[in-house]
Order: C-alpha cells, then structure tokens, then sequence
C-alpha cells in the first residue's frame, strides 16, 4: 500500500510537543517531518531553530504543503478553532484535547466527513494505551458489555501517595504539584472533570452513545478525607477514581466517574502512580484488561506517533457503533452499592434515600452509610453536591 | 464504507467452531452467516440442523456463496492444505492453527498478496487479546523495544495449581487433564512449543522478523520439580512460563520461550489460571500490558469474530514492518541471568560455562547454579537438551 508522506503543521511545543520532535527524530519508519510550529509565548527560549516557528495560526492552516495539524494546547476553545478550521481546509488533524473533543466531538464528526478528512485523537484518552483504536477496531460488533478503569494519571498518582506513602489528601496534592504531576489549578484532574470528558470520548466508540460531559455524574476525589481512608485500609481496599461505563438490559447505558474502593483482588488495585487501567468486560471474551503510561510527554507524544502513522494510510474513525446502534440512550435508572460520609449535625442523608442499608455508622467526628443506591435518586438528592459529603463505590460494580 | 455480507464455510465444529455458532447467533452488528460446515467425524450427533454439514472440504472450497473460510482444526498439515486451496480460490481465511501458521507463515503470506485476498488469525496468538491487530497496526513504526509475557493458558493454569494449590507439577497436569484445560497428550502445551509457535508469528508482526519455529529455544515447563518451586518460594516468587523477544544494540532480536521466576512487584505475578498476559516496552511509550483469557471455546471464538468483521471492511495484515527493516536478524548473542538445577554425580554442568557465577549450591538431593551466562553458549550446552536439568531465567530480562 502506498503511504502518504506527512507534512506537520505543529500547534504548541510544550512537554508532548517537544516530546513529539524527538520521536520523530528517532523513529525510521515514519515519513513524516514537520514544516512549522505555532507557539503563542513569544519570549519562550526555545530548544530547536527559530526558523521553525511562527506566531500566526494562519501560516499553518493555509500553508500549502502542510497536509496534517498536529494540535496540542490546552486552551480548548482555540484548539477547536484551529482543528474545525483545518478540517474545512481539508487537512488532516490530530490532536490531544480532551475537553475540547468531548464538547465538540459531533461537530468534529460532521466536519471529518464533510470535508473527506480525518481527525484522529488517540492521545487524549490514556496517553500512550491503545484504547480508542481497539475500541473502534477491535471491538467493533455489540459485543462490549462494559468498560470501566483508571483514566487519569494525576488522581492515581495523588492516591498511590496517599495509600503507598500515608499522606492525607492535601500533603499528596501539594506533593504532586511539586513534582509536576498535578497543575496548580487541579480541579480538572482531582474533581474528576478530566476522567468525565475521556469517558465521554470512550463512550462514543465503545457503544456508539453521544453524550454530552455536562449529562454525566462525576464525584473526583478531592472529598477524601482521613476518615475515608481509615475506612478503606481496614477493609484492605485502596480508593481508586474510576470512569465507568456499562450496558443494561434497558438498552440503555449507565455511566459515571466516581471514587471506588479497590479491593487486592482487583485487576486495578496494583496499578499506581501515573499508569492507568481499562477492563473491558465482553459477552463470551470475558474481561481484557489494558494497562500503561496515562500520562506524560513522551508516552502521549507516542500516542501521536501512532495516529500519525495511521494518516499515512489514510485512517479514519468510523464511529462504526454509531450506525450499529440506533436506539443507545444514557440511562441513570440502576442500583449501585456505595458509601456515603457525612457529618450527624449537617445531615440530610437520609435513610430513606436507600434501597437497602447495609451498615450505618454514627460517631461526634463522622457518619457513614454503606446501601443500595437508585443512581437516579442519587444524583438528585441535594447531598450529592456537597463537597462535605463524599460517595464512594463499593463492590466495583452495578447492582442488576 | 460498504461492508462486505460474509458467507462462511467453517471447518471443524469442535468447541471452538460451536462457540462461533453462539456469537453468531447473539451479534445484531455482523452480518455473517454459516454457509456450510464440514467435518470429519461422521458418527458424532451435531447440536445443529445436520443440512449445514458436510465431509468433503471441496463443497467447501468450491462453493460459489461461500467467500471466506473460517478453518478452525488441529491437523495443522490438513489445515495448511484447506487455507492455501482458499486462499488460492480467492477466498479469504480465518484460521486458529498457530503451528500452522507459524510454519507456514512466508507461504501465506505470499498466497494472500499473489491472490489479493486475506488470512487473518487474530485467535491464534492468545485468544481475545488483541495482540496481532496492535502490534501490526498501533505500533506501526519501530518503536517497539521488547515484548514478553505468558502466551499459553494450559501451562499458567498448572503453575497456578502449583503455587496456589501447592500440587506438585504431575499432580497438577492430571488435575489440568481432568478438567479440560490441559489435552491428553499435553507435551504441546507443557513443553513450550505452542508458545514457541505464537512467539514466531508475534514477532513478524512486531519486528517484521521472519524465523522458523525450530530456530527458536523452547524450554517447557515439564522440568520444574518441587525443588525448583521451594527455590521460587524462598524468593517469593512464582514460575511463568514466558516468551520474550527483544531488540538488541546489535540490531538483531533476541527470542525465546523460558520458564521465569516472576516476583511480586512484577506485572505478570497476578496474571493466573489461563489468563494470558503480554508486556510491551516501547521507546518513549514506556510499558503496555494486555491481559485477558487465553484459550477457551468463547474467548477465540470471540477473536475469530473480530477478524470476521474486520474482513467485512476488506481488512488484511501488512506486514509492516517487515517493509520497514530490512536487515533485522534472530541473534543469540547476548547474556541472561539463569537458575540451572541439576544432580551433583550427573553433572556435565561447569561453572566455566557461565560469564559470571552469582551463588551455587550443592546438597546430595540437588545442585544449583545461578549465574549469567552467554545465551549462545547454553544452548551449545550438552546439558540444555537434558530433561533432568532444569534452566529458569531470574530478573525478567535480557542482560545487556
């Protein structure tokens, strides 16, 4: 087959950017040679010949040669700018942004197939793990159950130092800002905003569901206390935030990003620090389980090697579950087992929100509830909200 | 894109071939069916309409509906005869018979291009785990340093009654017998070859390395006594048995199928009954590790109908990195780190055999020697050959 040779036109050379121009420095294989880099910080030094860059968008989206944007800044909203504007002149684009995929992924879609190009963007879920090309490819027939895991590096990472190390929440935060594993502005990652906008991504090619970031649940992990903790280690669980997603018998799919207690038997409890780990759960395959590098320069910057080669044949996602399934719809009506921390004097968690109790625990510091959940009702009880009380699942699973 | 309706002529309607009935019946999103059957044993009662069966693999071969060949049997000599006749009769082929296609890789692989048609067997490396579609096409570029990992589930599910049920190794095959996990005459499995067999076609696809399956040392797991499991449990370890490849400085690849003590920390350790786990290292991407069953009826019939649809959309391997590397070569100069037990008065083991002695031990029962020691020169060894001396590799990696 005859491969197409690839001009870049580079969007952002911070870490996976960097990381990028080494790859391809290295790597044989691969005709693919950047031609300019649009960089935003005109007074940055910068580690490769100035010739390369440039501070004007429009002299890589109208360059003539260059046939493929390869985007990695993480303003979202620019980053659709310039990935639509590629898509109608009819280049071909990769690019990383998570956020900027999951609000805008229909858009995308239509424009990939409007202009007959190709947006491709397995770096943005799981960095260097080849999720979204399995789920695609591999997996292409109805026959995924589920699929649930670890999808950001940064909360695994603040968590492994919080049950390997001892730290409490805020010492393993400030630990991980320091060593560059979280951001200073840590919501995204901690509150479980990343997870949720991967998962909205993940859902797309794992059942064909379209859902917007903004329709699903997500708890992070910043409501994890000492007294979690405590509570976790004597049941010999570790807590892992996991993104969740599994098909009823409704038709429907259940899906949310919440805190989960990881007992040792689990295919996940061992993996820790900034790796992360999908199982899929398959009718008559049983559970495949993938597990690498969620994060960092080099390991996206290798995602982004990947898709790259997968351009010069001319790949395209064909969301092929889309036409498959005409009927997938969110579903919140299901069961689930969790915990549920709060404070006696400031409670309205009550009882009656339950199906079923399992324990109940009352003391001057903290109460906890561990039962059976409606996922509906959860999630319109006014507690849920509340970051003084925190949700955490048991049982890895969805009560059926 | 068009996909292509699948008429199928399945040969063998063994557990495999009943399992692909199943799915076949349960996925709305393929559309495939059954054709015609043929069979061998004609006294055998079918669960199926006996209108779908036949004895003469010509009715399948010739048949002008049928355009693909799903050939799920033992005889590897008769099944190398029904691919080729199909692929030659332009129909494409789905097969599982890794010693078939291990042997006869360069074959079909020249059969498919000469007929532009498409073998695909998905199933024949480690069941449903997606390792042949990865390695062919995520890690389509020379990135990709090692793999290793536990590629037979036959002998994990021994080693696993071993270290869990603490048997000892026959008791263990019998208890494999019995259940169904392990075939009367076992030596296939137990004694490497069928890891052997997949470790081959694995490396086509991640190094573009074209070897004979006997050019490749294959050491089983038959050989491990209850001596060798005390050792592994001094040191907290449990036995794999594993298949490992490796790029080398000198631009060749190292390959073999070992017995390996496997200690806790690593991510192969909880890796159990036949469960099969594979372990990439990739320049820049750092680890991914795929785990999933192995074998069993569903799981392969489950990754025969990932090639099934993959074929509706005119799929067919590439062989990249064949193209890719042209000078890539089996080179067994390299050094490894090995336990060798052996009887002290039976002893043509030397300590001059080794580069470097790490710690030996000598009781009446039994000798061992740890070392490292010149891969070339231990299979030059008279000893290696000799059931009664026992080689596992320690630190899970090739020293270089």
């Amino acid at each position: 087959m005859k491969r197409e040779k690839l001009k870049i036109g580079l969007f952002g050379f911070g870490c996976v950017g960097q990381g990028l121009y080494s790859i391809l420095q290295k790597t044989q294989g691969l005709d693919a040679g950047i031609v300019k880099i649009c960089v935003k910080d005109r007074n940055k030094s910068r580690s490769i010949d100035s010739k390369y860059f440039t501070y004007d968008k429009n002299e890589l989206l109208n360059h003539p040669d260059i046939n493929v944007i390869v985007e990695l800044i993480d303003d979202s909203q620019a980053a659709y700018e310039i990935d639509s504007t590629a898509l109608k002149n009819g280049k071909s684009v990769i690019s990383a942004n998570k956020k900027m995929i999951s609000e805008h992924l229909e858009e995308l879609i239509c424009l990939q197939k409007e202009n007959k190009t190709s947006i491709l963007y397995e770096a943005a879920c799981c960095a260097s793990i080849p999720l979204i090309r399995n789920f695609e490819e591999y997996y292409d027939n109805d026959l995924m159950q589920s699929f649930s895991g670890i999808i950001n590096g940064t909360t695994n990472f603040i968590l492994t130092q919080i049950f390997q190390k001892k730290k409490d929440f805020h010492e393993a935060l400030g630990y991980a800002k320091l060593h560059g594993y979280a951001e200073s502005n840590s919501s995204f990652d901690v509150e479980g905003y990343d997870s949720k906008f991967k998962l909205t991504i993940l859902l797309k090619h794992a059942f064909g569901l379209s859902v917007k970031p903004e329709d699903i649940i997500n708890i992070g992990i910043d409501r994890i206390n000492n007294f979690d903790i405590e509570f976790a280690r004597e049941k010999k669980c570790k807590i892992k935030l996991i993104a969740r997603a599994q098909r009823l018998k409704s038709g429907g799919v259940a899906a949310f990003v919440l805190p989960e207690f990881i007992p040792r038997e689990n295919e996940l409890y061992l993996v820790d620090g900034v790796n992360n780990g999908i199982v899929t759960e398959n009718y008559f395959a049983d559970k495949n389980i993938f597990i690498g590098k969620g994060a960092g320069a080099f390991p996206t910057a290798a995602a982004v090697v990947s898709d790259l080669s997968a351009l010069t044949y001319g790949y395209k996602y064909e969301y092929k579950k889309s036409h498959l399934q005409n009927n997938i719809f969110p579903d919140n009506d299901f069961f689930i087992d969790v915990y549920v921390r709060f404070k006696r004097n400031d409670g309205d968690v009550h009882l009656t929100h339950f199906e079923l109790i399992h324990s109940k625990y009352d003391s001057k510091e903290y109460s906890y509830i561990t039962g059976k959940i409606n996922f509906q009702k959860l999630i319109q009880t006014g507690w849920i909200n509340r970051k003084n009380v925190n949700v955490i699942l048991m049982n890895n699973s969805i009560v059926t």
